[in-house]
């Protein structure tokens, strides 16, 4: 499918735009037009040639790790953000999944922290000189946040960073290069715009997820190793998912959210809360922001964030883990049920796990709250920002908005759902408690990463946003094998419904080779540090691997 | 000022219910009729004779200093229950404060109890035996909640305990006498209904505040040693203030809300968070609350409450008090500015305190958003629940829904106030940390305890919600005394505003004769610990009375 309608001056301006972004690739960075980008893209960082031995060997390390290697001087920060602004440039090649990019900005700072730590012995904060990559429409100051609408490029000029990226550069952050995509809206399980489509590095024919899908291109490609991306629906989950990295959605109102732009969503608005998070290549990089975003007290400076600092927790010697397997609506395909499988027998031969059945409880109900409290206006902010550049609609962005059923909405029908969302937040922690689990563990959608433009099911990860539940994402280490991971034509399985059929219908493990799986593990509400803690002892049992 | 239209068959119902509610005080306990009530009516416990000696003196303890006596067997819970059953009869007959007394059915708990604890030798929980009193429109098991409205009277039978009222009753709290009124609307700071006005106990001319305007009255009778209200624009404070008691308003989300009715306001509703809280005679009360409630884990069964415990604190050794004396809107009149310098002379003379000034931000500001978010449908339901019944629309509930403008608010306007209450929110947090103040002390009130229906002015207590930061009010000990506190007729003050010459108007020394004087503490959102702390080691070097 090709967008339909595109005004003949949007196509100049988008073709304007995309030059200009181009043209912040450092010219000796660029593949030649003879290199061909292969499905499964990860191996360009070797078979490129422009990354050196050192450089990729730095590239292996966890942002923790590199900010120590730094610290004890075994790299320098111009070292760590030339290898990520070269790994970062592939990325974008192969994935298309930057806004823009800013070397010679980044080098600057990497000189100038090497030479205060030259010249002190001291570092500035414990992510001294590591690179970092933000979400586009979180602000980083002097740089546009257009927010994935055209109509902002040129109007979206951050005067200050966003309160969370703020804390990043105190901590001694380096802003290398780029601000990752996001689709159309922000609204998309996947992460297309005016640039196009931002695609999986493991399999350029799957999406990268979204909404924060620039990142987990970015993250999976191991162009960055750490970043920044937001969740209101899924979208840390389904990029890291897709992606095959880690990500944690806290509790919305544990981190700031101040510089996080949303053109079309209104002031004021309420009926779902936003959250941004960490996304990452080792679990103990999400502890690690966690703990360093809290230990600012950043409700000092914005009252929307709760006084809650970072817990540190002992978990239960016996973990109770509720496995929900199918959530009633669309049955997981077969790569995603083997996960399951894998992971649920690595935890009952562990022995600090008390392994249940967690039931579904109102799944499609939730999605019929939350499709109504996503757009009050029916979509027609979207669809002026649209009309404002007379960019094309991309066919995300018209189902998503489909799904709100086109309706303004007045305040009464607002509180109707609000009060539907809060009797449901009610019923769904009684189910919990009645099933006494300590976490769940599912999965993140019904299939490993979809084919482009196929990403309609989101239960498996809005359902948390609506019951604002924290829930993080783990990659299993296993991936699509063809053959191993196709449907079993002897069982015959009958949809239960238009969406799992339709869901069903666009996978195949031969089209899906090579995809990550991944998993969630899902706490109470409040309970991030919990969660957390309970995905870390997971993940020491299935022995996932840091990517 | 009487109400106007009053429908004939609404005169007729108002007799039959009030005659109802007045069948459930025990004849016993009513005073003759020749009893002439006094303007301070605080001495009918002694002077009409229906206490003993012994329950005057058990009267006099704290919730806390009960529940030990009770635990010791110095008394027994049927002794405490009737003891409070007279005195609550007698506080109703003094200021119209009770919508229900249910004497026989606390006697039946209280027997059961003292059983318990005989057979036993163990207390229930805490508060084994200790009456204690709840708001109108907090459920209690078996009984009505009307919550101020004529037509909510027959169809408002709780099936269930609020939540809160479940974790008294299993800390063995006896519900021994009364719901307490609260007013038409649930929306003023006075407390007039279909039962007409609860009056002040220290002076039946005037209020005694609202919306939690019976709890108020019956505490400052000492009519019960404890009680639950609640807050969204000073319903808490207001009434604490104007009876001469304690209480505290924690951060919304802190305390669960399940079981508080609100017939007029949507359910969906997110514009002004309301709260419940203590209300006491006793500042230790306030605490063993915090305590009790946070203890029960209120967040497993319901989502809304924030998951934080209660924190043990320690205060900085010298704790930096700012002190608000003007809001920049309405002057506070001669009492109450007495009764800061009081205070501040206090602290400034005991070492443990740093006293600065306070300066006010935008309280007109504030209100304006306040007027319009407390009412997004111009007050349309709550004039069908007066159509319903045919009740007359009361005097302050027609002056608080003009506030409103009357106008049904669409969705984006709606969204334009939560926004701006959003806005001032930052605002106000920056400029809270600017002056790098631990607590505010300031007024609760303009006036102390107003004249019936010249209640107009909520700002002192009203910008906290909007901010939601925690307040705590406390008494000084000082009382209204004529001549003392009249204004200095040498000094020619000239009102800023309408409202302020309203106000100023409706003050005179003479008629508020006796009205007790009472202060707020306030702290930064979600430090409800280190509030409650800063205003217990505040009422400790003011040397401010049990009451």
């Amino acid at each position: 499918m090709t967008p339909t309608a595109i005004l003949p001056d949007a196509s100049a301006r988008i073709a304007q735009v995309l030059s200009e972004r181009d043209a912040t690739i450092p010219a000796e960075w660029r593949l030649p037009k003879s290199f061909s980008i292969p499905q499964n893209t990860t191996s360009i960082l070797r078979t490129s040639g422009i990354l050196s031995d050192e450089e990729l060997q730095l590239i292996d390390l966890s942002a923790l790790q590199l900010a120590k290697a730094i610290a004890e001087r075994r790299y320098t920060a111009v070292q760590a953000t030339t290898a990520y602004a070269k790994a970062g440039a592939l990325a974008q090649q192969a994935t298309n999944c930057l806004v823009e990019m800013f070397v010679p900005e980044a080098l600057e700072r990497a000189r100038r922290l090497d030479d205060i730590l030259a010249a002190t012995g001291k570092v500035v904060g414990p992510l001294h000189g590591v690179p970092i990559s933000i979400k586009d429409h979180m602000d980083i100051k002097g740089h546009e946040s257009p927010s994935g609408f055209l109509c902002c490029v040129g109007e979206s000029m951050a005067d200050e960073d966003a309160h969370a990226v703020g804390i990043l550069r105190d901590a001694g952050a380096v802003f290398y290069c780029t601000e990752t995509t996001n689709p159309q809206s922000i609204m998309h399980l996947e992460c297309s715009g005016y640039w196009g489509a931002t695609t999986n590095p493991h399999n350029t024919k799957l999406t990268c997820g979204g909404s924060s899908g620039g990142e987990g291109a970015i993250l999976g490609f191991k162009g960055s190793p750490f970043g920044l991306g937001s969740d209101i629906g899924g979208s840390l989950r389904s990029p890291a998912a897709n992606c095959g990295i880690y990500t944690f959605k806290p509790t919305a109102g544990r981190l700031p959210k101040g510089g996080m732009r949303s053109p079309a969503r209104k002031g004021g608005y309420e009926g779902i809360l936003v959250t941004h998070g960490p996304m990452g290549r080792h679990i103990d990089d999400l502890g690690m922001y966690m703990r360093l975003v809290l230990s600012s007290e950043p409700w000092r400076l914005d009252p929307r964030v709760l006084y809650m600092p970072w817990r540190e927790v002992t978990l239960p010697r016996k973990l109770r883990v509720g496995v929900l397997r199918d959530d009633g609506v669309v049955r997981p395909v077969k790569p995603i049920r083997r996960a399951m499988a894998h992971v649920v027998d690595r935890l009952e031969k562990d022995g600090r796990f008390e392994v249940v059945e967690y039931a579904p409880y109102k799944d499609k109900e939730a999605w019929d709250i939350l499709r109504r409290l996503y757009w009050p206006d029916g979509g027609k902010s979207v669809r002026h920002l649209l009309d404002r550049s007379g960019e094309p609609t991309r066919p995300m962005t018209e189902w998503i908005i489909s799904q709100s059923e086109g309706k303004e909405m007045d305040l009464a029908e607002y509180y109707s759902f609000v009060n539907a969302r809060d009797e449901l937040r009610l019923e769904v922690a009684k189910h919990w408690y009645a099933q006494g689990v300590d976490v769940v563990l599912g999965p993140v959608g019904p299939t490993p990463a979809p084919l482009l433009e196929t990403a309609k099911y989101w239960g498996y990860t809005s359902y948390w946003n609506l019951v604002n539940y924290p829930a993080g994402v783990f990659p299993t280490g296993l991936s699509v094998v063809p053959g191993l991971d196709r449907e079993d034509p002897q069982e015959l399985y009958h949809p239960r419904n238009q969406t799992e059929a339709y869901i069903l219908d666009t996978y195949a493990s031969t089209t899906h080779v090579d995809a990550p799986i991944c998993l969630q593990v899902i706490g109470y509400i409040g309970y991030d540090e919990e969660t957390l803690a309970a995905m870390e002892r997971i993940v020491e049992a299935v022995g996932a691997p840091q990517v």
